[in-house]
Parts: structure tokens; sequence; C-alpha cells
């Protein structure tokens, strides 16, 4: 268990102890991958079709990956294939970055999300199951609090490697970073200093949730009209980056928009 | 060279005997599909994420598949997961439309693209390789007549199986169907034969592009303006199905788009 966890973090370029609690990581049986052909060996489901389908918005509006997928998500997550489908996302971005002709007046921005792009929360997986959601977490009321809440509390997850790469690449073009988040303004102290720990040194805005304004709205709605402020303050999205559909459905969505893979929940 | 075309025709349900063309199959070295792992053999490019970024929209653009990927492409179609791929989204779909509460006036739609969509061009792509595009093709000018136009003037591709099948359960549910594709209008006779031939016998509407009206403009401008007409006389578009983003964005895209894969060819 603490050498599973330690393979996970050594794979994120952050070294660490893990700590370890008995029985949490029952999902995860193998410590080689199984990315490439897992799901064949898989009767009546496809778990690669599953996975494509969930990235293409194929399947949508689910809360938990299938019963008989848990295992195949998690030796995804944990194993190689992420790592290179991240990296071929974040490379593709940074062509796209660098052909721009930037007007140099600061106006040009590149939305990142936060978790599972940005940041990542596959050790709280890891620890608690890739079949589990957050889907209602994030619908959910600001004291509401969960399990989750309590990891992104601690202010401790670890970046993903690729967006650290791609956010050091644009900054260093001149293009401005802006954070849109489905976390709340009260994870915002949190949040600004888990990402600076990690890497993320500055930027240009960090825009979270205030549960006033957006209650019972989808992360669509939410994204689309603070995007919309942006435009409407002189700001161009030249990038616009996340993990759900929902960064980057809607309005304003950007110049161009990049989704990074997570098989492990839906956010609408 | 015959029995490779025979396994795939085969496997598209449909038994012919394959001509035989000397040395026209290169790109193709093994009968074995490697859709799983196949990305992984080759160095500093997975030919796994190049196709997971294709099919999310991240990589557009594209004229050719990577060389190093010809053949992974072509084990990909030829083989089982491109099959498996395919039967997930028709499932899902299905799946959507039996929950729909339909109005029962007939003016529930669902559009379907055609090549790579209702039908495929695998046996064309099974002789030419897997590396060319016909993005080009589509963006020429009518009378420039190529080896692919001369294919889809044969009117011999055969039905994708899981979208005739799809087909087949949405007219059982009282749904009308209508093809909106980048064929012209001159191939209007060899589309429906070649539609009846392979068991789609009825339709609403086969739309076709006319030349004159939409000279060097996308595909995303041509089909959303020809979604719009469908929806001013009064059609609820309740599914879209294509193989390519540009079937699917843009407009009037209807109540919930289906991408089925496609990592042959990029039209924008």
């Amino acid at each position: 268990m603490a050498l599973l966890l330690l393979l996970f973090l050594a794979n994120i370029l952050t070294i660490s102890e893990g700590t370890c609690e008995a029985g949490i990581i029952k999902q995860i049986h193998l410590l080689r991958p199984r990315s490439g052909a897992g799901g064949d060996s898989i009767p009546g489901l496809s778990c690669m079709s599953w996975r494509l389908a969930v990235e293409t918005n194929n399947i949508i509006g689910w809360k938990t990956v299938p019963e008989e997928c848990e295992e195949y998500v998690g030796h995804y997550m944990l194993g190689k294939q992420y790592r290179k489908d991240s990296r071929a996302v974040a490379k593709e971005a940074s062509l796209y970055a660098q052909s721009l002709k930037l007007a140099g007046d600061g106006k040009d921005i590149w939305i990142f999300d936060i978790d599972e792009t940005t940041l990542s929360n596959s050790p709280y997986y890891a620890q608690h199951g890739f079949g589990l959601t957050i889907y209602e977490i994030f619908r959910a009321e600001p004291y509401n609090a969960t399990l989750f809440d309590e990891w992104v509390m601690e202010g401790a997850a670890p970046a993903l490697p690729e967006s650290l790469w791609l956010y050091n690449k644009l900054l260093s073009l001149g293009i401005k970073v802006v954070f849109l988040t489905g976390r709340q303004e009260s994870q915002r102290n949190t949040t600004a200093s888990n990402l600076k720990n990690v890497g993320y040194h500055t930027w240009d805005k960090l825009i979270l949730k205030e549960p006033s304004k957006y209650s019972g709205k989808t992360a669509v709605f939410y994204k689309s009209n603070e995007r919309e402020m942006l435009e409407k303050k002189g700001y161009r999205i030249i990038g616009n980056m996340g993990d759900q559909w929902s960064d980057l459905l809607g309005t304003n969505t950007g110049n161009r928009t990049f989704k990074l893979p997570d098989p492990m929940y839906y956010i609408s």
C-alpha cells in the first residue's frame, strides 16, 4: 500500500512517504498498469470503449464509473497511458500557443481549470477508490462537507506535471494565466497555497465559485458566465483547458479548447 | 490481400470476394489487430494518445495521419476495437433515444452524417492506405475528380453495422431520419442507392452539399446552416451523429450529439 502510493507519487514527480491506512485501496489489485488492452478482459463491456465514449462526451451525466471498469480506471490513472495522453494534449496546446501572434498588451489569457487539470486528486482517489464520484459534492451546498472537501482543504494535491510544463511554457510566451474552478470561495486560501506550493507561482486571476451567485447552476453556466465577464473586461481567451466538457462547452469558450483525460467523474 | 479484404468484409457483416491488386496494402503488415497497446511500440509518439487527442478535438486541422501511426490506424480500423468503440456510441445513443418522450407529430428527427457514420469507406482506405486523407477532396471543387470520388461513385460502401442497428432502432421508436452529408448534389443518386442497398431503406431527407451555395465554406458552416433551416421548418433535432466534430459543433447542433470514432481524416 505504502509502496503503491510511493510509486504513484514518484510517478507524478513528487517523492514523499505514503501513510498507511488498512484496506483503503482494495480497488487496486495489480501494480502493473493495464491501460492497454485492459478493457478486453471484461466480459460484456469494453472499458476502453467506455472511456473513449466518456472522453468524447458521448456518455454524459454518469454518476459512477461502471463497477467492472473501476480497476481499469485505477490502472489507467496511475499508469503510463494517462501521463502519455496528458502529454499529447499539453504538447499540442504548446504548439498552438507558440504559433500565435500575441498583441503583447497583457490581455491574452489562458484559462485553466484546477482539479484534474492543474492539480491532481489521484492520491485521494487511490485511497478512496476510482469508482467514487465527486459529482454530488461539486453540486452540493458549501457546508455539506465531505471527505473530498477535507482532502481539498489539506492543500496537498500534486501538480499534473504536463499542465505545469505547459503553464511555464505559456508564461514564457507572455500569456497570462487565469484559473477558473468549481471549487468554492471558501477554499481560496488553501487552493492558492496549494497551487503555489507545487509550482504555479503566479496568475492573473483565481476565480472560485460564489455559492450565493451560482447555487443550483451547472458548471457550464457558471464557467460560461465568468468567461463572458472576462471578455467584457477586454481579455482575449486564447486557450481554455479542462478535464470536463463543462469547462469547454457553453459560451465564450475561447479560441481553442483542450480536453484533458478524466475517466473518474462527470460534472455537468 | 484478398484474404485481408475478406476478413475485413466478413468483419462488417458483408461477405464478398475481394479483388486483388498487387502491392496496394503495403501499410498493413499484420492481420492481427494491434488496437490495444499498439501505440506503445512506437518510439517518441503514443499513437493511442494521438488518437485520443484527435477524438477529443484537441488535435485539429491535421491533413495526414502521422506516418508512424499509419499501421496503428489501419489495425484499429480493421480490428475489433473500432467496432467496440462504435458499438458503445450506438448503444448509448439508443438508450438516450428510448428515454425520450416523443411528440409523435413526425417532427422529431435524428441527423446522421454519411461517410464513416452510416457508410464505411474502410474498403477504400484498406486499398489506398490509412495515412491518406480526403480532407482536400472534400474541400475541392466538384470537378476535381479523384480516386475517392471514383470510389464513392461505385456506390459500394458497406454500412457501419452499429449505425445501421441504431438506425433501425430509431425508426422503430418513430423517429425520422435525416442524412446530412458533405457529399455533393452530383452524388445524390449513387449515394441514395448505396444507402438503400445496404439497409437504410427510408429517410425523411437526404441533404447533400450544393457547391454553388457552400463553395469555400467549412463543413461546420454548411451543416449548421442546413440544421438551422430544418429547425426553422419546425423539425426538432433530438440527436445528431457523426464521425467529425464538424458534424457536431457550430449552431443548432441538436439536443444531444454523438461522436463516432475516425482517426483517418479531419474535416473542418
